[in-house]
């Protein structure tokens, strides 16, 4: 079975990583900084040496087509992801996808194998949105969902917008790449989170996106001072914390495991310890993988507030901020990467996957899948992010079967 | 009877109101800001105008000396209280027995009142707390209760120190003020609760100051991303808060009604809403009148924090930040203000102040007891914090008389 090169693929992603490397192992390589051209540059170089077209469009995306030796004008598979970073980021996120796609052309190119459907290697821009706000804004307007003078005027904190920035690092460009180019889309990705790690598993076949909903709590109160007011005579929306916050992971027991319940910012005005706040602030973000079940938490997370509310003398209420649907994946595509683990012989399970990626953007209008593999204790977006030689090439190896078997489609 | 003047004392009240005034009707003067110090300007000019001599020790408190044809060398008569005030404080809370010893003064020297005992009216520096822990600083250096460059060392939460924030107002003088000086010390104050008002009294007569012991209890868990990690891998420490919370706030059920608990700052790092916190910190504020019920409630915070502790993957530390023991006030001040009321036929009580105050510890080293006047629903630390014009100058009529009874002394 045709393989990979290991030690090109891992040495290719060494040598990337030593553009904006930090002092801690990690990579600053910031969406259109002199970083991340640099690294534009040298992985365009790169596809170069295999005989790849290169386009890119008036975000930044760039396209190197390997074309082996399909018909002129045949549609393609993009294989890909992104070469920017956080501002800590580490040396996996997003390049990893974008150097294996890299590395299976080459790997098609060396051994002459004919191509029905010609492979895209794709980067997509600012996909962290560390930057630029949002994030994954160069798929979005690929595919239709971000209008380009929308994500052109955005800015950074400096003022700085989309434009300008493409601009300063010449990375706008004139190519018209359209999705009616394409039949399949694969990203490569690490998990970045701990469950392939801790079950000992190679390789997550994704199958799609968790759906999240996030909101605003707000709890009201009376703020008074500590001393002379007795318990009695008080509103404390701490008090209300307790049977709240109970009630809020209660959601997990009645959803199931693949329910997630997150309170990640809390906070309590005026904040001052001899005073009974007047005021908590208090953030939840719900995810389930199932639509229904999510709206179903969705649900009964307002029954929750609402029946507290009447039985406190202040006020509960609860604000929907944010709502990201479900996203399922294309089964022929999650086939393709089924059977190509299965032949490999590599250890393997179906997971969706917890984070955004530009694949969601991209399901919306070409049949896609990705691929994760583990990563140490589950981190990333952080300079520590690590994942095994390996790994790394097991899974460029999962993409390249299944491309060929895409092939045959 | 000598009797202040009600309009220029309440005047003076809404004029240096103004300084830091909220939307709301509050005030925002947090101590040693340039509110601060536009409020401590007035006030000094204030009392220039009727010739007070005025000193600034290396803390920051303001001792404007009224001399009243007094000998030199003569003890003095403190009155005053702090200018200072909760980022969200009312117009009364601290700067009304500022501005009232002042007022008491002014009518001193209008009627040429011959004084034995000078008065020197005082401002403490950071008797709020809000910015510096902890509360009562400047009273507390004053004393001798506190070391002036532990003062000096405590920072704000963006890392400035005191020592740096009195430079920056110009608030740090030379003047050395000795406990010795002083035969005795009256603070008028809003009650800052509810029990004059709902007992139509119009004055209480402080005979001591209930206990306060101050936690900072420190829940550490597992920062993680909220998307891909499941619940059962996660350790949250939002997730310890309502065990914790109940049971920090049924020490009040096992410790009576005189017992309260108060948690007024609450914050979680990195307070994002898409991931798991990976710390928590908790304020925890202790009263009671008796200080073996006190040091019982201590006891037992101790206790359910080990409790906890014990059973969590994570960590929950608690760590004792301060003790203001149960204080009892001096008799001959108590009669002093017991006598002045009586005369002025205005109706009044006895009572425990529920608030620590600086005259906690001026009680330590001066003869010291003080002034109360109900405020509207109990409210203080709150910009609706009110009280009556009449209650305002009572107060000031039953210092002025407790001072001249002083002077027989």
């Amino acid at each position: 079975m045709l393989k990979i090169n290991e030690d090109r693929l891992w040495g290719r992603l060494m040598e990337i990583a030593k553009i904006g490397a930090t002092p801690k192992g990690g990579v600053c390589r910031v969406t259109l900084t002199e970083e991340d051209k640099a690294g534009r540059l040298l992985f365009m170089n790169w596809c170069q040496e295999i005989g790849c077209s290169i386009r890119t469009d008036a975000i930044g995306n760039i396209f190197a087509r390997f074309q082996g030796g399909a018909k002129p004008g045949s549609k393609a598979i993009i294989i890909g992801s992104h070469l920017d970073s956080q501002p800590t980021g580490g040396k996996y996120d997003g390049v990893m996808g974008v150097i294996a796609g890299l590395e299976l052309c080459h790997t098609l190119y060396e051994n002459n194998v004919p191509l029905k459907y010609p492979i895209e290697i794709v980067s997509w821009t600012n996909e962290e949105g560390a930057r630029f706000d949002p994030a994954m804004m160069g798929s979005a307007v690929f595919s239709g969902q971000m209008n380009l003078e929308e994500a052109y005027a955005k800015e950074d904190k400096k003022g700085v917008s989309v434009k300008d920035a493409l601009h300063q690092i010449e990375a706008r460009g004139n190519d018209q790449v359209s999705v009616q180019e394409f039949i399949a889309s694969l990203e490569f990705h690490i998990e970045q989170g701990p469950v392939l790690e801790k079950t000992e598993t190679t390789i997550g076949v994704v199958t799609g996106v968790q759906g999240i909903r996030w909101y605003d709590v707000k709890i009201s109160g009376k703020e008074c001072h500590a001393g002379p007011t007795p318990m009695s005579y008080r509103v404390d929306p701490v008090q209300q914390l307790p049977p709240l916050l109970q009630s809020i992971y209660g959601l997990c027991d009645a959803h199931g495991e693949e329910s997630k319940v997150t309170i990640g910012y809390l906070d309590c005005a005026p904040g001052v310890k001899n005073t009974v706040p007047g005021e908590i602030l208090v953030s939840v973000d719900l995810r389930h993988p199932d639509e229904e079940v999510l709206t179903q938490m969705h649900k009964d997370l307002h029954a929750l507030v609402k029946a507290q509310n009447d039985s406190y003398q202040g006020q509960i209420e609860v604000k929907d901020v944010w709502h990201s649907p479900v996203v399922k994946f294309n089964q022929q595509c999650i086939d393709a990467i089924s059977e190509a683990v299965t032949d490999l012989g590599i250890s393997h399970c179906k997971m969706v996957s917890g984070a955004g990626h530009d694949s969601v953007n991209l399901s919306k209008v070409i049949p896609t899948s990705m691929v994760f593999i583990p990563c140490k204790d589950g981190l990333s977006h952080n300079e520590l992010e690590s994942a095994k030689k390996e790994h790394v090439s097991a899974g460029a190896n999962v993409l390249l079967q299944a491309a060929l078997r895409l092939q045959k489609t």
